[in-house]
């Protein structure tokens, strides 16, 4: 399977000023010779030199596109083989014709992830690693890729081989208790097995304690605004979003959806719905979209409630009220600077314990308040952890939940006093679980599952 | 002005497995130097040399990517300047960091088409070739990118440089007898002149003939779709849809605009509008919406004038019919396959002259034929001419045709037997307009104007 060399596109789909096709494999650099042309027909490639030239169809000697290539020789190479880029001009028409020419000069279209996967099974990367990559390219936000960055830098993969170096350590013990119970060795104890299982448990549940907030940080923090028509939801969507560009700012191109927004609150990337143009735009298929609000409320990591304070509370409001869990909402009561009617007292009295933010959407008062309520909710409650560490996704959860289970089991057989094999078998299972995280003793299925959440190129 | 260094992203937005940063001017390698680490802190950039290692902020020393890098000494650059790229990973936030890295580093943010800007003032590419850069970029169908290539490669530019040099020993000689008429030279008799003149002034005009015809290359030939409801309007731009996808398949998301799409068509770049598709996708704002099909049934090179065949002409199709210019109409007959009730001929009477093609949607016959027609459309009743040397753009086409007025000019001048002074002038005005296509003896305006077409990064 490594055997074959493989070519794709590998920068973003679209025009600008460069775009890269990347082959790698044994055959890369002979790939790259049958159509690449330099200059006074000089030959060879340098290894890691930058070097002009053009591509040729050797077919009929046609010129496809004026390039520079690279030629990087393995094993220090991104994929650990023999790796070769071509920057041609970023449009699509000569990334098209040049990946054609070198698919028919003898490499294959990489699947997804193909190029990261082989750096995986060269060794350069584990799979947790690998994982960080592709949240590299997705992150939206400062926090996401800094936790990202952490863990290709191998942090998260440290902490997973410290506790597996640990259950190696009880595993030796139990193998020599077990086989040979007579020689002169450290007798283990249950009170020792005890305190080792616990130790390492422990420390797969500080792990898993940082899950939740690393799928929030990898994933984005999903809020959703609610309330009655005309209070002001539209306007909180737009002032935040003006905030999140402040941010993103050089960077053109991003659109606008009326229904979901990504954006990027004080660096945390946040998924904001405003259940309220869910249907407004799908009016003619209503149902649909009150389903979908009703959804989008229900799943909310964060309900921001919105009320008019120049108003009495209305039927509408009254209608929303008891949908509103006060633990993981925030009522911000919006016109303040109009007269206010209704009182933060007020709505404290029928929600009992709910955070409350007096704000104008219109003079943009409050919006820092929102945004420190945000921020707060990603880091609620939980141990302040160093994040380089996070586990962030759900694939990497499951194996430290199974872990977990499974430590727990030897404890409990432990302080029943069962035999020594009978713990074994889940410590086994616990070690195993903890190498299918760094892709150690890991399916080939879990593999291609991985890979395939890839874009193309990487 | 080419003192400054220049950065910015030079590849497409979005996401991808490398994204660049491309950096130009003196202090390229100086910036470049502030902020990477290689491993084991080696130190110096080699020519040329794809070198790996970590953007570092210098402020707090935090890792912001893991890149390649490279740095190609001037003149042998894009630029003719000193140039470093940043290969770093191809999401949104590495590259929004690094570039700002880069900024705060003594770099500044490049224009649009800086890049290209600082290639043409160093004197690497002249203006129609800097213009090709962006063609080759932005080019659709491998039509477009042909000829966009042939200008790159300086074809269009030498037939202009071969112009000029005409007028120039027109310029020569008239100069030497107005300033020396008493020495021994050759003498400018007006026949000569005449001679010489017409010959410059065909030439100009054989490139002129080119341009419709590379105006369509390089915009793509407009092609409106018309008829009543139901008849098959969408089937068609469906069916040359999926003909043209075929082409440009392996590249992910294109994404379909119901109003007007940009397809190739046999390597021709067709924007095809659907003009019952404005008016049913707006229909709250119809005004608008028919206005708008109308100024595209208007400016269109061709229009699909499709029918019912399996029903008689119905009042929407007489309604369609007196605003059909045979001359630029293409008739489709669809539905053939469903039993027909009018007749080519039917149609023929009433559109003499309209070319016909007999169709089913359904059925996927006919395609062909109107592909064929849509190609003709382009080259009808043109000299056959080497794509290389097509003037592509209004700008190229506005001074060649200044250029042909004052050689006219000038013939008429000296076919009135006026003063070698007077004729002088005209020579010496097309002399400068043919110095403009190629950017010799232009203001900055027109630079100006030229590279703010250009995307950021290139």
């Amino acid at each position: 399977m490594m055997e074959d060399t493989i070519a794709a596109i590998s920068t973003p789909f679209g025009e600008g000023g460069i775009g890269i096709i990347r082959i790698s494999g044994e055959d890369a650099l002979l790939v790259l010779e049958k159509i690449f042309r330099r200059p006074g027909g000089r030959r060879g490639m340098e290894d890691r030199k930058m070097t002009y030239g053009h591509i040729v169809d050797p077919a009929d000697g046609k010129v496809v596109d004026e390039v520079l290539c690279v030629y990087m020789k393995g094993p220090k190479t991104y994929t650990t083989e023999d790796v070769v880029e071509i920057n041609c001009h970023g449009g699509i028409v000569p990334l098209r014709r040049t990946l054609e020419l070198v698919l028919r000069s003898g490499a294959r279209s990489a699947e997804r992830g193909e190029f990261t996967q082989r750096a995986f099974l060269g060794g350069r990367l584990d799979l947790t690693q690998a994982e960080a990559v592709m949240d590299l390219i997705e992150a939206k936000a400062d926090r996401t890729f800094d936790v990202a960055m952490g863990q290709l830098e191998g942090k998260l993969s440290e902490k997973i081989r410290d506790i597996r170096k640990d259950l190696m350590d009880i595993l030796v013990n139990l193998t020599v208790n077990i086989d040979y119970p007579d020689e002169d060795i450290e007798i283990v104890t249950y009170e020792k097995l005890n305190a080792a299982l616990k130790s390492a448990a422990q420390k797969v549940r500080t792990l898993l304690d940082s899950a939740r907030t690393g799928r929030i940080i990898s994933e984005g923090l999903k809020v959703a605004i609610i309330g009655k028509p005309n209070v002001g939801k539209s306007s909180l969507m737009n002032n935040l979003l003006r905030e999140s560009r402040a941010i993103v700012t050089d960077i053109p191109g991003t659109t606008r959806d009326t229904i979901q927004e990504k954006l990027s609150v004080k660096g945390i990337p946040v998924l904001l719905t405003d259940t309220a143009g869910i249907r407004e735009t799908e009016d003619r298929i209503e149902n649909i979209g009150i389903q979908r609000s009703k959804a989008s409320f229900n799943e909310a990591d964060l309900v921001i409630f919105m009320l008019d304070s120049t108003r009495p509370l209305s039927g509408e409001d009254e209608e929303i009220i008891p949908h509103v869990d006060p633990s993981r909402a925030v009522a911000v009561l919006n016109k303040v600077d109009k007269g206010q009617v209704i009182t933060s007292d007020q709505i404290r009295e029928r929600l009992p314990g709910v955070e409350l933010i007096e704000a104008s959407m219109t003079e943009e008062t409050g919006l820092e308040a929102i945004e420190d309520a945000i921020v707060r909710r990603v880091y609620q409650g939980e141990v302040s952890m160093s994040s380089d560490s996070m586990v962030t996704n759900a694939r990497q959860s499951d194996f430290l939940s199974k872990t977990e289970k499974h430590l727990r089991d030897a404890l409990r057989l432990t302080d029943l006093g069962e035999p020594l094999e009978i713990i074994e078998l889940d410590v086994q299972e616990a070690y195993e679980n903890l190498g299918s995280i760094i892709g150690e003793s890991v399916s080939d299925d879990i593999l291609n599952e991985v890979f395939s959440r890839f874009c193309l190129g990487k």
